[in-house]
């Protein structure tokens, strides 16, 4: 199995380390900048390339890893690739791809990357959907090969996912910036909290959240709720916040 | 150093066992059901007791580790003790103890603890607070010996951390929640998600929360969040918080 790279950011980075430590061949890299494409070559034991044209056009598989809105324009550049065409998005459909290319389909790794964090690639759930049976067993065969979380999904689950991946990775995440912020106002150090955001989380790996939910709104502690909003009361916009989350916990309860 | 623990909920079973491994002697277990006390003392050699009236009244400490609105109340059952009273409230603050005791204080362990989930207790945060210089030294050497991270933190900064908890730990988990409830609504398993949500928490662990915010918020990606918004149509609940979370990210990059 030879692989080409289409995109150098840090979905398309942690993705080739892991098919390079599996075994594959990857051929080529590109990147909007050749700078980018040369780094990651060198890394993974690819050749970097200039131009979407120089593409091996007898690659086993083409993996698109752009930006969503970029996928089209791209794609149209390689319609002359001749093996697998896939895209990493959680948010483009599949069809993207329908009347360009014979055999492709879906890689789309569900996780958070970052430069600079290494990431077991092995607990990494691998969302695949493809046109076709022999496709779609060639891209589960490969998700095995990287991680132990393959599974099939279509294109109307997986923006529901995508979707899902906002609540549970990217607002969270504000709220650890939000609370970052109350207190750098008070001058207390974030450390005090680190610990617990991480217990928060590892309670969930086995738990179901609705199951394990603590804090005041639940308990429908009136008198802890109002003394957290007359502390908010000099913030409307964290007020407003901390009123509609409090009062989205009690609904669960009801 | 000897210890009356009034109380048998999660912080006081946690609190019980990390003092029993530091080598602290319970002498003493009481709760509101004295078979919870019964249960908390056999597993750490302390007697349980049924009246607040029998409490050891020359023992070095009493921790309180009971409801915020039941402190008042409990702690004039026990004027007659001696030795140092402390609380394990995050919201009451020192001077409930007013007037009441000699030397008092409070021992605020910041994390969120439950049933059947070990604690490494070095890690937990201690936020110490005491009426005098000695009384304050005695409860941080004690801290000390039950964990790596024990500040001093009086009653306005700690009613701060109480309040920003809410945004580290009870609001991100009821966001995992929601996320659930969308990927149940779809029949896909929550497993997907788990990954993503511990290595967002893992990320903050060095980081600064702010500087790794990802997602179409933060990018200003009209698209994505257009989009998002017309899958969350039929739940106006979900979507309003959808809004206002992402309205907020947006307003932390301007």
């Amino acid at each position: 199995m030879n692989v080409v790279l289409i995109g150098s950011g840090n979905v398309a980075t942690h993705l080739a380390k892991a098919l390079k430590a599996s075994g594959v061949q990857i051929l080529q890299v590109w990147s909007k900048h050749f700078i980018h494409a040369e780094a990651l070559a060198s890394v993974t034991g690819a050749r970097p390339i200039q131009h979407l044209s120089e593409i091996q056009t007898d690659a086993d598989l083409c993996i698109l890893s752009i930006k969503d809105d970029a996928i089209t324009a791209v794609a149209n550049e390689l319609s002359h690739f001749k093996g697998t065409m896939v895209h990493t998005s959680g948010a483009v459909p599949i069809a993207v791809f329908k009347g360009m290319f014979s055999h492709y389909g879906v890689f789309y790794p569900l996780q958070t990357f970052s430069k600079g964090r290494e990431i077991d690639f092995d607990t990494v759930p691998l969302c695949i959907e493809a046109n076709d049976p022999e496709t779609l067993q060639m891209l589960l065969d490969l998700g095995e090969q990287l991680s132990s979380r393959v599974s099939e999904v279509n294109s109307e689950k997986r923006r529901i996912l995508h979707l899902a991946a906002v609540f549970a990775c990217n607002f969270p995440n504000h709220l650890y910036a939000l609370a970052a912020g109350l207190l750098g106002e008070y001058h207390l150090n974030f450390d005090l909290l680190r610990p617990l955001i991480l217990e928060t989380a590892l309670k969930v790996q086995h738990a179901d959240p609705q199951t394990v939910q603590t804090g005041p709104a639940i308990r429908f502690d009136e008198q802890s709720l109002e003394k957290h909003k007359a502390l908010l009361s000099g913030d409307e916009h964290l007020k407003k916040i901390y009123q509609l989350l409090s009062e989205s916990i009690k609904k669960t309860k009801k």
